[in-house]
């Protein structure tokens, strides 16, 4: 089984594909729910696959510390530790190292930081980063590269995109191919469309199996975002998978989808599904609002997940005011099956070659809804 | 339909048989989940079906104080609202009054208390637990009683007794009788079988669908508890349910089936699913232990739940660890599947008049496994 994406059809600058991987191929564009710790938050693996979620996201960071990719590998590896033979994404731990971790120090070779569990001390390089993700058996492994701060001039973009290409070339010295598994390179160059364009050159001498987009969705706003795409995407290479991290709210996915993004991740669905928001075809609930309290109806009449088909809103509110593990359980079910229906109803319409129409449709369904 | 129990074989005093009601037909000997506030906490409805239970229990304090009863009568009644077609049988509320609410003040009519939620006063009688039940729309209702203390002298015992049965008049004479419909009456009398024989003798002289044991498993240990089973049960009328309340430990329920009793109810198999213990056919573990960290095997080798056949003991101790809701999803689901297997056991043990056996088989079992 050989890694790769294949373009189906096309719509504007929009793919409609398949990614074949050692793990299965997926449909894209795709949208990965995230498994922080070795489980998406609140479910079951059946119940990830019962979204329609065909490949999932680990974190390195997380997954490091605890339980230990180590131990991940003598267990036989993340897929059979959390129940998920399917392709895994995993990140390369540096973002998360600068966003949890405590007294961190970078240098050229990698970065030191102490663990925000115990304290204990640890370090990431390029090369520790790649051979983590070998060690939990990662279907797609991501290159180590440094987190550009926003705002940043510059200068400082330029130089920390440029020790992420040395970090780049470094993990790819470390990555160990093997049939049907993928390393991506990550371009990076903060809002700056010419340091994307001397990142991405860099990347493509290098070479790798798929290319992401990093260093967005960080405060920049997403019509800032949306500029750096309009600039990076259409110099990434056609034949590859084209990845977008950590993006974003359902309108990031229908834009960036419509500039030719292939894949995503986000906690967005899980996270809000333990904090009582739901994402529904029209509009964003809260479900802890009180006019839910006697409504009969259910969170989305479009949706057919558990908490919609079987369930009225006024339950689901109150298992979040009796604070119910349900109410989590099942808010999270509906909000990533809420992102699979997304992801599935823009590939029908590249396929059907009516993305134009479809987007303005969906984008129309929220603005129409009920948001509260 | 017609509300009944047809005992289909006996093996001793334990009896195998059929619980017909208005919600479908349930196998006996029988353990209902608890559902408190409208969830089996940490499972979903198909969950919970999965496990092979067919009936559940909710708890009327929690319900009348959130959502309240007459929401939820509103939006459908209890089975609607949790998505549990079949049988449900809710207690009277008093048991909960007594344990979880502020302020209380008995007295012959009823007993007055405040909200443990905010504070707000309630009151509570015979008529109102009743009520309270319809309008959550209750397969089996429960008299309202008096939780008699323990220890008692036989002289409290004896008054808080006779107030319940006095109770048990007024609950009979609310209950709206429905076909396929059923109001228990409780047996109380504490640990004293004269006072158990005379509750019995008054309950008796009211008539209801089926009788309970109360007051039992608050403290008196194992050992009286089965003797007041001994006194007891052989009294009650051979061709109505009898329903041991809030027991037990699966010894308990293995003792009080060979004794007679037909239906058991349980907080146990749930919330030690959220901390991290786990009932097996090898005994009880707790998977926070250390030694769990490694262990590529499964929770319990014999069980076909989700975390036995999908995932390992370092699985689990790894998700308790990192305090991630899937530990307590998966493992609430694993201790009511084994509470379901071992009821099923026990039941094929008296169809096949094996009991005695089956019994010291199970006992052995745990005995000799790895408790830890």
């Amino acid at each position: 089984m050989t890694f790769g994406h294949v373009t189906v059809a096309t719509d504007g600058a929009a793919r409609a594909g398949v990614l074949r991987t050692a793990h299965g191929a997926v449909e894209t564009p795709v949208f990965m729910p995230v498994g922080t710790a070795g489980t998406v938050k609140a479910m079951t693996a059946d119940q990830v696959r019962s979204t329609g979620a065909g490949i999932v996201l680990g974190n390195t960071y997380h997954l490091m510390l605890r339980p230990g990719a180590d131990r991940v590998e003598r267990l036989g590896g993340l897929h059979r530790f959390m129940d998920w033979p399917g392709p895994i994404l995993t990140d390369s731990g540096g973002f998360q190292v600068m966003s949890l971790s405590g007294l961190r120090k970078m240098d050229e070779g990698g970065v030191t930081f102490r663990s925000h569990l115990d304290g204990t001390q640890h370090r990431l390089t390029p090369e520790v980063a790649t051979g983590l993700q070998h060690q939990l058996d990662s279907t797609i492994t991501m290159v180590l590269d440094e987190c550009t701060p926003f705002p940043a001039t510059h200068d400082q973009a330029r130089t920390s995109m440029e020790l992420s290409m040395r970090w780049a070339a470094r993990s790819r010295a470390a990555f160990v191919a093997r049939p049907g598994y993928a390393q991506f390179g990550i371009v990076q160059g903060g809002v700056y469309p010419d340091l994307r364009a001397r990142s991405l050159e860099a990347l493509l001498a290098i070479g790798f199996e798929g290319y992401a987009v990093g260093g967005l969705a960080v405060g920049e706003g997403q019509g800032t975002m949306l500029g750096v795409l309009d600039a990076t995407v259409p110099l990434l290479p056609g034949d590859r998978p084209r990845y977008l991290m950590g993006v974003g709210t359902p309108d990031d996915l229908v834009a960036a989808v419509q500039r030719g993004v292939d894949m995503f991740d986000c906690v967005m669905p899980t996270r809000a599904g333990r904090t009582a928001r739901a994402y529904t075809s029209r509009g964003v609930l809260n479900m802890r609002n009180a006019r839910h309290m006697d409504d009969g109806g259910p969170v989305d009449p479009a949706c057919g997940c558990t908490a919609c088909t079987r369930h009225s809103r006024a339950y689901l509110h109150h298992l979040f005011r009796a604070k119910e593990i349900l109410g989590p359980m099942l808010l999270t079910q509906h909000n990533v099956t809420y992102y699979q229906s997304l992801m599935r109803g823009l590939r029908g319409a590249i396929l059907g070659g009516g993305l134009v129409d479809h987007a303005a449709g969906v984008r129309a369904a929220w603005a129409a809804g009920d948001s509260v």
